[in-house]
């Protein structure tokens, strides 16, 4: 059945379905099946019915209102301000022609909804737009903002680009032969360039597209010939946004792929920031261009959210869903539905099996599981961590050490994750006058990092939505964060005569603002510097850490040694990673018990350990495949 | 260096070797160098500098005298004839213009070279041609005759063949990386269509191509995105000529494969035997067609033989060599040698570790082997196979006994392989009266195959080539066979009174002559049908083996039933695979020990059971992969 055919069928039956709407249009865009509808009024009322569609057809379906029912935007910002009572405090407008929503974003939502709504459906009736309404983001990410721009910009063109990969999708199925198998093409046996290639006889989905950090020459094996073309791949799905998993996507639009990127709306912001850093960290460093910021515009207009759990198909005969991992903001685990039935397999990516200070623990509970592609940072029987509480409580105390000593605490951190882990466990410290009166500085992109957090609050876990939304509490605006973003503000941070935290950017001391910190506080043995991420062989922050007393450093071109008089310390548990203990409970806690566990993303010691200790635990198959080798799973 | 830099080098090189012979050109068709010399008689004396101007360019060599240096090939014929003394008795001559050979086939070869050589050099001074003698074949050979007159009909077109195939052979290498790769096809933890596909960065080898003979719709994966466009494929290596391992070659070119064939000389002709057998067989059954005969000639027209021994580039990275696997006339185990040193893989193809009446055992000596693919037919730990010698005492006893009454023995066999390895052990034991007067009956295709034997006696054992040559005693055209060619004959043989052995095709009663013969024979008490080959479930022949006393029938479209009073026996041991026994004897002999054995061609349990019991006694990693995986060496 072509898709023409289908979505001749699917009018007929949405027609039947939802008799009192005038049904104008039905058409694919990418997964989704769009509903134009003259009247979207009566839908209102009706929602079930549309639930209840979705379920039969086995598809996500959208109801937009026939453009024509809709009011210009300049037009219905007025007719909305007129509605809204002025208390509300309404911050902006965005319409999304793309959905045919307008969202409102207002410092009191509740006034803005009405009781039971009803100011909804009187917006509705007067603009035609379906208003969504969002409390307005305390703090303002300059990334949210310009991806939205930039995707309402595309618009046109990213219509055609949805409705080519929706005629994909629904091309049919064609061979008799059933089988699946994966190809390892980076990641394996190793950590950095994560990138495999899920196979049917009928579809090809790319999981990751990474680089190896520590060595950008290294790309995944993206020139062997069962990619080749790269346009003959159905879908590239992202599991998380650190470059070790999406850091080379906008490649694949050089070489000719031009299909859609599956991925959480929180992980497409965090990707676009890392990309573009990435491409400045290199620039800086003077290594050799791998993409330019056209290909990271280029990649971002074919991307498509989804949200956790929603099931969505990506090629003829495989569905996707995403799973909570507890990694980073947005980290999913990949779950494939193939066939109708046949097989079904997931993709860990990183994943963290303890709940967080922002997450919950990852996923266990999936309808069915027949095979597991899982991490193994921490994959060694000796690689333990301690629980995060205890690695909370050693911090505040190394900090208040410091801080009676009338010293400053300098923290390297990533941006995305690990800092925003350590910003809540200080602000509760201060709130509760474990910690007291003091200033946390956040420099590099840490606070951009942030500001997308507070983006998507439904990412995060219960109980910081329940601070946030219930309890008025957002951690992340309290007083004691100050932005750092010039350097003459860094030389105040520097200069000033208080004890203070600075968390800042990079995590293993190779470039960013945490080099001029440490250059002027290595010296004096009042300050402190705490290691809460890995150190990698060869980088500066492994070598303090070991205890070098002088270390080599270039600054605007001039080297020069810095003698290290601060107190060094190393605070584990703070890892994003799940570690051994919580690799193997996981394994076990899953709700369908496996029939397959690959383990990859680690050193390979550490994937052929874990691999042998879940066979000898669990008495299940596992393998721990090098690059280039391919699995059959069917 | 692309191919004209790298053939003018050469042309320098070799002048500088060869100061006195002018050459007139050099270049390249396929894999081999060819140098057009004007004075080749020169050569004739300096055999030696061409050996060592091939070792130095690590490049097989063939010497051309420049066209215009040849007589006509009549007034050529003329000129030998009076030359060479007629009771040399010349039976043919055959110009190959490929090489600028005459081939003189002749009943005392001897006579023909001269005391010598001297009547050798006075015939190439006397007409330019190279003449090469052999002794007229024993039996002549349909098959061998029209492949050369194929072969020569198509010069023209073969040699523009053998230059795009020389270019792409020395293009010259691209990638920095290296890694070397196999992914399983076809043919693993299963016996049939067996098919490899050997990869590097550089570099794709097709190792052959079957059918699976008892599910023809079942192909090797030559759909999978790896292999596509197929032309995209470097070689394609034929182990030997049994349909499980060349069926399908003809379809490649059905698909855009426009590359060379590298296989032995009698592979290359009992292939062309088996494939047109193949579409006659599958015609007379009914059966969808595969490929039709212009298919095998196209696949023809692309062969390279390669003699066993002979090291030969076929990829700008890869140096095949053939070695003897002792399993049919021309089997061979496929060695590549991958990079400068970098890493060494053979395919066994199917092969016998033990001497047998026709051949050699399996070689074992290779300069270096690093991983091993071996068949694992016979691999479970039971499947032991007496010995040989076992195997024909008792074949000769149950003959003996069956003639003592009277009776005919009729024996089902496939074409090639086993049909001679009984007739060159009848043959004996009737020379030495072990069995007295009797005639041996060879019907179906068994005849043609035992002629293109005698037609490579180089290829055949020892002890047999001994017998051949030097005692003038042919066991192959021994009085005591005789052939059948008519349903006539096949009567007669069937009514005659005199007791007699019947070899006959198919192996399995799955079809043939053989069928008319134990329709006739089946009800009488006095004669046996003995089985020397594995009869698989499902067949005819397993039913009489399990001893069955009605077996229904279909003959000439009447179905009927059989009544099976003959005796039915089973003799085993005269596979052509090794045992149990001689695949783990065969893995310890080997000159330098692998790192990886990878076993398959055999069912499931066979190929894990092999794989297990090699790791276990030799402490070698080995692995069992399914179809559609892929393994990395490097
Ligand atoms: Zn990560
Ligand atoms: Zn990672
Ligand atoms: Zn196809
Ligand atoms: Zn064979
Ligand atoms: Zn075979």
């Amino acid at each position: 059945m072509g898709v023409d055919e289908y979505l001749s069928e699917l009018k007929r039956k949405v027609a039947a379905s939802l008799p009192s709407v005038r049904v104008k249009n039905v058409e694919f865009e990418g997964p989704v099946l769009v509903i134009y509808v003259e009247n979207p009024q009566e839908l209102a009322e009706s929602g079930d019915v549309i639930k209840k569609l979705a379920k039969d057809l086995r598809k996500r379906i959208l109801i937009r209102p026939d453009p024509k029912s809709l009011k210009p935007p300049e037009e219905a910002k007025e007719i909305i301000r007129q509605i809204v009572p002025e208390d509300a405090q309404v911050t902006s407008f965005f319409f999304d022609h793309e959905n045919g929503e307008v969202i409102i974003e207002a410092e009191k939502p509740g006034i803005v909804i009405g009781k039971q709504g009803v100011m909804l459906r009187e917006i509705m009736k007067a603009v035609g737009w379906s208003p969504k309404v969002m409390r307005t983001p305390p703090i303002k990410s300059k990334t949210v903002d310009n991806v939205r721009q930039f995707l309402l910009s595309s618009r046109e063109e990213r219509k055609e680009i949805l409705k080519k990969i929706g005629v994909k999708i629904h091309r049919g199925s064609f061979h008799e032969e059933k089988w699946v198998r994966v190809t390892f093409l980076g990641g394996s046996r190793e950590v950095g360039r994560s990138c495999y290639l899920l196979q049917t006889p009928e579809s090809k989905i790319l999981i990751d597209c990474g680089v190896n950090v520590s060595n950008i020459q290294q790309s995944p094996y993206l020139y062997v010939p069962e990619l080749q073309p790269l346009d003959s791949i159905d879908a590239v799905v992202i599991t998380h946004a650190h470059l070790d998993h999406c850091g080379l996507v906008p490649i694949l639009y050089k070489y000719g792929y031009r299909g859609p990127i599956y991925l959480t709306p929180p992980t497409r912001d965090l990707m676009v920031l890392l990309q573009l850093d990435f491409i400045e960290v290199g620039a800086r460093e003077g290594n050799p261009v791998v993409y330019e910021s056209n290909l990271v515009r280029e990649a971002l207009k074919h991307t498509i959210t989804i949200d956790y759990g929603v099931v969505t198909d990506i090629s003829p005969d495989i569905r996707l869903t995403f799973y909570n991992a507890g990694h980073i903001l947005g980290s999913s685990i990949a779950h494939f539905h193939i066939g109708e039935g046949l097989y079904n397999i997931a993709f860990s990516g990183d994943f963290k099996f303890e709940r967080t200070r922002l997450f919950d623990k990852a996923e266990t509970n999936f309808p069915r599981l027949e095979a597991l592609i899982m991490e193994a940072t921490y994959g060694s029987g000796n690689d333990f961590q301690p629980a995060r509480r205890e690695a909370e409580e050693r911090l505040i105390s190394i900090i208040k050490e410091t801080v009676d000593k009338k010293g400053k605490v300098l923290i390297p951190t990533f941006a995305v994750g690990r800092s925003q882990e350590v910003m809540i466990a200080l602000e509760e410290a201060i709130r509760t006058k474990k910690l007291e009166g003091l200033t946390v500085y956040l420099d590099g992109m840490i606070y951009e990092a942030t500001a997308i957090h507070t983006a998507y609050p439904e990412y995060l876990n219960t109980h910081l939505r329940d601070m946030i939304f219930h309890h008025g509490l957002n951690p992340f605006i309290s007083e004691s964060f100050t932005q750092v973003d010039s350097s003459s503000k860094r030389a105040d941070v520097i200069d000033e005569a208080e004890p203070s935290v600075i968390l800042a950017t990079s995590g293993m001391l190779n470039g960013g603002p945490v080099m001029e910190y440490f250059r002027h506080l290595a010296g004096d043995e009042k300050n402190t510097i705490v290691f809460v991420g890995y150190q990698a062989e060869g980088t500066l922050g492994r070598r303090i850490q070991k205890g070098w007393k002088e270390v080599p450093l270039t600054s605007n071109g001039r080297r020069e040694v810095v003698e290290v008089k601060m107190n060094v310390e190393t605070v584990d548990g703070f890892s994003g990673h799940s570690d051994r203990r919580q690799l193997m409970n996981y394994v076990r806690a899953l709700s369908s018990r496996p029939e397959k566990v690959i383990t990859v993303h680690g050193d390979e010691s550490k994937c052929l350990d874990l691999a042998s200790s879940i066979y000898k635990t669990y008495k299940i198959e596992t393998r721990a495949p090098m690059n280039l080798e391919t699995i059959r799973f069917v």
